[in-house]
């Protein structure tokens, strides 16, 4: 069991008031021993080394709620086009033809960009999430995975489902406790009632969570109408798919009453601003979720319509996106920054994550606050929420082992994982040409 | 004179089918020679050193339109709060206390942050901008100077006109060149109509550009509507402001009408999408002015809207506010590229600006594609556009100059010039407290 003693400037998000401008954060083996003023870990800690960032911010890392790992396979691949043409001539098409090896090598850019820029825990739902599972076990971060299952095709609906279990079976727990396992039915619209309630039957066997699309376009809203007479939300809950941990990601579109249902059955929401912008979905009623009481986490969805898994950079947007349609008073920086610590814990279900506070897990990032872009130093949530991105971040700690140090990744094989994807996209870019 | 080859990836900007997957650009002096793949540069060229970047894509300077460069000494001093407040229990009485020396340290702070995110030239609107220019010639980067007037103090008025006269005396073309002066009266609803005629008059006796906030907020519309009649185009143009270069800065509440007036004039746009967001002052009509062929460029703002200058997370968020308004195939990846360089240039009125190609200013950036964010490689422009971030700026020249090499700045002390920032600001913050 390693034990450090880190010395930093320290935000823990226990509490707007809360930072320590000298302060030092004890861990041993995966936990928070204690954090204060610098001299505050208790008198008979003996860390096996002192980790001095004096011109850093420590902070909990941060969580990236809805997912697709493997897709930065498709980075870049197709932009700028309107939803359906870009799905159906371009993502569908390219990724019928990615193999399970191509979601390993995917995962694995995934987490390499992920660590860099300060993501510790992500949510994730895709295809062959086995191999997403092994790449995080390489990368020794912290994962929800879930297997996105479709239920039209009653081949395609029992071979996912048995997929999931299997995943369940297999990873639930694994990388001691660092991953946990939910179900992924992908959406209202892509899966029939009946389906989502042996999804949920078997879930509930298993003790595990939900991670599921909701209303995320206008589209998805006026099928789910006219296919039953209701919203999403209401047909969600009718189909029984609420209660236990669920992860409804997007939710765009909501009415009042469909915000009393998540309320009522304390459905989480996993809110992704920029992916919503670049397709054109919408801008989804976050302000009026929290004022409900209702747990939002952020996201960044998957690399082909982001483009990247920056959550710095998502927080700022969250909080642009929500001024600009409602006031500049909205989202008020710390308010994201606990939307993505440890609102995005609650949102996974980890009771012991998303804050810096004695018997917590730790899972710590540090930020260089020696840019230009954070001086003065007026407020570190501010710089944190509308200055800051990915690279600034220097350290990645996750269940209390160090992934990444002075910016170099020391899990994960970068060069190699970089030009393995870049191989393997072109590979399969080159038979659609 | 310095000669340079310069080995890399290349983007010219030239159109958007150029790149260069090995190019080499020859740099004499302060100007391109050439530009091609390798072994294209001339054969009687000589270079006093060769800069090998196999792993970067070198693209034009980024060209910020519009910001107030001193504002860095406000950075994430008053966020998250309503326009008016803001503005009057905050930032004006944070201004009232700032010296001319001040000015410096705030404006050399943004300039080590725009150089370290790939902007080479900045169009600035301040008070004490001869601190500003002297800021900028130590820099070596290439800047737009205009004094900010206000006009219903008679007394600030004339002091205020006097200023921008003697600073276009005594900067306009200085740094061999690399400073324009236009002349800065603030805003519609802050200057008469007879101030306005009188810059005007004396902005064309110096063939002087003109720099304005125009059509911001809701409410300046709504000023202007009840004091004139107009709309702040309509009225600007009856007194006869537009005409030669000028900068229309957020332009957010345009008729069709006004459109057509400012294509008339070849009135420039300035879109500044962070800020109009965070301020909650709305959605620019950027994709229908430039469907009528008006320039539009990039702008940051203040740090004290924003709360960075960085110009690629601004190129981002120009994208995706207007796909969130309009549709997923508005503002395209190049588009938005040629906003932040071509146009950027044209809107400051260089004709030898913000291409790579023969002739052309060598103001060039390096970005370090080997990140995890840029693979693979499917579309530079993409990448540029939705992944890049300030930090992965490598390489700057400005001028055929090099201000920055393997990210370390090379004309300014950024230490000292954080330092002073963070002391001047916090000593001026302490007298309201």
């Amino acid at each position: 069991m390693s034990k450090y003693l880190i010395r930093a400037m320290i935000l823990p998000m226990t509490g707007p008031d809360d930072f320590y401008e000298q302060g030092e954060i004890a861990v041993a083996g995966d936990r928070i021993v204690s954090v204060g003023k610098i001299g505050s870990a208790p008198d008979d800690f003996q860390p096996d080394r002192i980790i001095d960032l004096p011109q850093d911010v420590v902070m909990p890392g941060l969580i990236n709620t809805h997912t697709h790992a493997a897709m930065t396979m498709l980075r870049g691949y197709a932009d700028d086009m309107s939803l359906m043409p870009w799905l159906e001539e371009k993502v569908w098409p390219f990724e019928a033809k990615m193999t399970a090896e191509d979601m390993y090598w995917g995962s694995a850019l995934a987490l390499c960009e992920m660590i860099r820029s300060g993501t510790t825990t992500m949510v994730d739902m895709y295809m062959h999430e086995e191999e997403t599972a092994q790449a995080v076990l390489k990368a020794g971060s912290r994962a929800v995975l879930s297997r996105g299952m479709t239920g039209f095709d009653p081949v395609n609906a029992s071979k996912g489902l048995e997929d999931n279990i299997k995943l369940f079976q297999t990873y639930h727990h694994a990388g001691e406790g660092r991953i946990k396992v939910f179900f992924g039915p992908h959406a209202p619209y892509t899966c029939p009632g009946e389906f989502l309630q042996e999804i949920k039957r078997e879930a509930d066997k298993l003790d595990a969570g939900i991670h599921i699309h909701v209303a995320e376009t206008k589209s998805e809203l006026d099928i789910i109408k006219e296919r039953y007479g209701k919203t999403p939300v209401e047909w969600l809950e009718e189909q029984g798919l609420f209660g236990g941990q669920v992860i409804a990601a997007h939710c765009v579109y909501l009415t009042s009453k469909d915000m009393d249902i998540l309320k009522q059955y304390g459905v989480c929401v996993a809110h992704n601003p920029e992916s919503n912008m670049k397709l054109n979905s919408g801008t989804a009623p976050i302000t009026q979720l929290l004022q409900r009481g209702i747990t939002v986490g952020i996201g960044t969805d998957g690399t082909s319509s982001n483009n990247d898994l920056d959550m710095f950079c998502e927080m700022r947007s969250a909080s642009l996106q929500q001024k600009l349609v409602g006031s500049p008073e909205d989202l008020k920086a710390y308010e994201v920054l606990e939307m993505a610590t440890s609102g995005g814990a609650k949102v996974c279900g980890f009771k012991d994550l998303g804050k810096i506070a004695p018997g917590y897990k730790a899972d710590l990032i540090s930020i260089d606050f020696t840019q230009p872009h954070f001086y003065p130093r007026f407020s570190i949530p501010s710089h944190l929420v509308y200055s800051a991105k990915g690279p600034d971040v220097r350290t990645v700690m996750v269940d209390g082992k160090l992934l990444m140090e002075d910016r170099k990744l020391l899990t994960l094989d970068e060069k190699t994982i970089c030009q393995e994807v870049e191989q393997r996209a072109k590979k399969i870019a080159s038979t659609f040409s």
